[in-house]
């Protein structure tokens, strides 16, 4: 399908960034769908205008009837869902995801998927620490990474799709990683990030410590606040490259702690600069 | 001294926080003086009216003219200043600090002071990631906790005194900290904080990450930008409480590493679940 504005929609998963996505495209003009478990979810993007038509149950009429699909699920909830419901496309629907880890999900959905339908895996670089459509904000798209992850069954024609997708929402940067890269990426920048979070707010008993906190220590847990059902999930399935970081992040900070307990100032100072240096790249403008 | 408009006040080390000081108490109508050694510091803070008199050299005329000194300085620098130009102080000096560790210096300064001027320590929990005068700016006291560290020494009106100060620099809070209790407390928010920021950006060569990043690596390492001389200074003043939290880190991450490689999904929910409990009393209402 090409992004004109008759398009039909649908958004299986209204949470936050399934409910993001479609109060951005809601917007651009285009038929808006959305089927969720929780009947709330649905009355809100309703009486919101965020969606046009809303299901708590899955409706071969609806979803026979959308152009494509944009899967806002958990990844195990959502690999059920394909086998299910599969059959209900029409034949050409155009399939992309959400979901915070790749190689795990793209291949399994790819094998098992009709050959008349195409799914793109990418993955929106942008969050809250909020949940539902009901704290749903396409502002967290600008300045925001996209990044698609296509695979050799992929054609052209669908990174093109998905990537006018990015575009139309608002991101910042398309980007086109393999789904192992995707993974490796994630492990680092993101999963690693969040253990570190739960690791410095769990790790001392600090509630008598609110009254002095600086910010760091609250940009640092931010995301300390965390969504235990998706991260435990998305954790084991990236465990590997997760595993991988954590040993490496525990290597140096126990180098760090060392160069401290020895008074290596130098050592020390040289690991700053080298800190800095590289946080530099990082800046945003608005930064 | 009371804080009556015809004070004088001088602050040594022009800085981002002392030129934060700076630029309040002049706006507030206070006859503001300031010695740094960098002359393009004071040359800066007197064209933008954020001083009255500046000076690179510490001169008896201007010391004894105040009626407080805020020093700015990095831990040792103050400690020798002190020592050499505490004569120049008139009787009934009030005297107080910004620095970042309390126990190392609190005990020193007032054991080496004159009877007749007081010192009162007191940690302004404000900063930002850039540095000196010319970036200063005195609305990031809003919202921010300013302690105070008295010792035995003190008497109440000095307590009440830098009460005060914290109080008309626009301070959120003011909350009083036995010198020990304020260096604990700045290893776990503070210096642990930093060390984590370090570790997590010298970890891994991440350059070619920057175009996948999202917000939550942005926040954790936003202070990885970070001033070496200052801060391993400050890490070795206070080494012993910073490495009790190090380790104390170090353990609890480590276990949680390994509840991911044994796929412990019950156990790392719950770890999850007590981080999002503590980081709901960490929030602030704009947060």
């Amino acid at each position: 399908m090409q992004w004109i504005s008759d398009s039909r929609i649908l958004i299986v998963g209204l949470g936050l960034i399934g409910g993001s996505y479609a109060k951005a495209l809601k917007r651009l003009g285009y038929h808006v769908m959305a089927i969720d478990t929780r009947q709330e979810a649905i009355d809100y993007a309703l009486e919101n205008h965020i969606i046009k038509e809303g299901y708590t149950d899955v409706r071969e009429e609806v979803v026979s009837s959308a152009d494509a699909v944009i899967f806002g699920l958990y990844p195990k909830v959502f690999l059920d869902w394909i086998d299910k419901y599969q059959s209900y496309f029409k034949p050409g629907t155009m399939l992309t995801d959400v979901t915070g880890v790749k190689s795990c999900i793209v291949y399994e959905i790819q094998e098992k998927l009709r050959p008349d339908v195409e799914f793109i895996g990418s993955h929106p670089m942008a969050g809250r620490e909020v949940y539902g459509v009901e704290n749903a904000d396409d502002g967290i798209f600008r300045g925001a990474n996209f990044i698609i992850t296509p695979t050799e069954r992929n054609s052209k024609q669908a990174i093109r799709w998905v990537g006018s997708l990015g575009r139309i929402l608002g991101f910042s940067r398309i980007s086109v990683l393999t789904p192992e890269e995707h993974d490796e990426m994630i492990g680092y920048l993101s999963q690693l990030t969040h253990c570190i979070a739960v690791a410095l707010m769990t790790c001392s008993d600090n509630e008598h410590l609110v009254d002095y906190t600086g910010d760091s220590f609250r940009d640092l847990t931010r995301i300390a606040n965390i969504n235990d059902l998706m991260w435990s999930e998305l954790f084991m399935l990236n465990r590997d490259a997760l595993l991988k970081y954590m040993d490496t992040f525990l290597d140096e900070f126990a180098s760090l702690r060392d160069m401290i307990r020895d008074g290596e100032v130098g050592e020390l100072r040289e690991k700053m600069r080298l800190s800095t240096k590289r946080r530099a790249y990082f800046n945003k403008p608005a930064d």
